[in-house]
């Protein structure tokens, strides 16, 4: 069986996918039944899938390049929140019968925009033809620098909580698009819907977190599950000061006197931050890390004995305990 | 984002998913947001992808177990095809909103078996909800042994072009299914069903074949269109005689006096065998491989000057030239 080749499908393949393989040797132009991969660093693969369905995961009008980039970013985003650099990935995609064409061609000009951007290269694929919706999956492939790889399960009691960049800007993204915030400068809007619809992988800190983060995840599920993951595998517990999560002005501009308490800060997903845990001798060399990446990295909290996420108001108050499954947004 | 953690999906992972993982710690535990291979021979992972739709690929009421199987051991012919041995593997699956846990269930139980067998293991994955039908894709990783990967380009002029096992079982298991050959002994019917529901990818085969074979490929779009992409990506032609071609009993008994001529033996896909070439002078080793393997290893015809695949009558002539582009099955 294998990728691409499956009768009336070759010049599909040929015009749209093989050119984002070009500069992969490895992957043998798409055409044979599997790619071979030189890695660098004996021995030490990442690799992650993740999988989204039109109507499910993306209105079905999205346009089709940020529908491709996203997929792509997703999935790097993972990688870097194991300490990983992205190299290739493989593409899986089941496409209606009778789809247009041009959908294919800005899905791959999508993938094609961002290659470069990451240095990964499509290595294999598969198509195929459902009577259903348009689904997709894809499969990145990583390698780990000098470091380890980081995991959920490391961080210890006391460590203090990271985050990077901004928190929330996705959610109140998706809310701006669905027509929330109607009085938001136009500029604040689009920064917030851009950040939904392209996320930001963490691609040049994920690695060199290696050594001083203990445990590491990235925020796709909202601040608090994510954290929530980290602290179920870590079997401990954690506190985290809502006025310490950073935000964008242009998610302090929609939400106003609510601030970083909002459910779209703590709860909403999409951000594809890192969050990590690091203990408090390392905190002058992130905050060099900091000034390096020109990336803002932010403590909001601290791993606590017990179980569970508690959300602080700023007098020290718990406002959430969000319990030891970890919160879930739907 | 990343595999296995949407909220409601834990217990269906925990139940059913992650016990598949649990031989390879680097999976950790389908908990992280990406898996860490350490990978046995420094620097060569061979990846392939495959998918497959409920409806188009499979009957939605096949049984769960065979169609798990099925998509394991497809992949697993591709990582076979270039001389590689299987690994571990990830799956995106989309399921059905209100899909029965009785049919995943019964779905990782067929993995569960396979695994063993082939020395693979699950070491991440996704699923997602569909308004569709029940979308699967599985991306198999593989190492190299001591000798290069095995590619469709290397056929030489002159090579003797092998199979193994036998041919066009697949497609008259399929036919069957369908009612075809009514008169067929029970235990014919049922090993040609079989071969059609669970394929045996030559998995033992295709890393001896370092060092012997100049190019390959698995039987799955048909023997003359699987033929006709090593051509291709040799630039060069093929004839074959069909008297040559093996069929095994249940075959014979099927085909009648139509043999090896029959277009389910030419052009019926899914047989997963191997197809390789390779110089006269390589016979004797391959035949001292079959033994070893106590698998046949058939020469079937040669590769030629021209283009596309002849397959020729007992007398030498032609009886079909398929063209430089290669036989297309659907």
């Amino acid at each position: 069986m294998a990728g691409w080749r499956r009768a009336g499908e070759f010049e599909l393949i040929a015009r749209h996918f093989a050119p984002l393989a070009a500069a992969e040797p490895g992957a043998i132009g798409l055409l044979d039944d599997a790619a071979v991969l030189a890695l660098g660093r004996a021995g030490a693969l990442v690799v992650t899938v993740d999988a989204m369905v039109a109507g499910v995961h993306f209105p079905p009008d999205d346009p089709p390049d940020l529908v491709a980039r996203k997929l792509l970013r997703v999935s790097l985003s993972d990688l870097a929140a194991m300490g990983a650099q992205g190299r290739a990935y493989l593409l899986a995609a089941a496409l209606p019968r009778g789809i247009d064409e041009d959908w294919v061609a800005a899905f791959c000009r999508g993938l094609a925009t961002d290659q470069p951007i990451f240095g990964v290269t499509l290595v294999g694929g598969d198509t195929v033809a459902t009577d259903g919706p348009l689904t997709l999956s894809l499969t990145a492939m990583g390698e780990l620098g000098e470091g380890d790889a980081l995991h959920r399960a490391g961080a210890r009691e006391g460590d203090d909580i990271y985050v990077s960049g901004t928190i929330g800007d996705a959610a109140l993204g998706l809310k701006a698009l669905g027509g929330a915030y109607p009085d938001l400068a136009p500029e604040d809007r689009a920064f917030l819907i851009d950040r939904y619809r392209v996320p930001r992988p963490r691609v040049a800190l994920g690695p060199r977190l290696a050594g001083l983060a203990h445990a590491a995840v990235d925020i796709s599920d909202g601040l608090v599950a994510d954290l929530g993951h980290v602290c179920a595998a870590s079997r401990l517990g954690a506190a985290i000061e809502a006025a310490r999560v950073p935000l964008s002005s242009a998610a302090r501009a929609a939400l106003g006197a609510e601030g970083a308490a909002s459910p779209a800060v703590l709860s909403g997903g999409d951000d594809y931050e890192l969050l990590f845990t690091a203990e408090r001798a390392a905190a002058e060399a992130l905050a060099a890390l900091a000034v390096d990446l020109a990336l803002m990295l932010t403590p909001i909290g601290r791993m606590t004995g017990g179980r569970g996420v508690t959300v602080l108001d700023p007098a020290g108050l718990a406002v959430k305990n969000m319990g030891a499954g970890g919160y879930r947004h739907f």
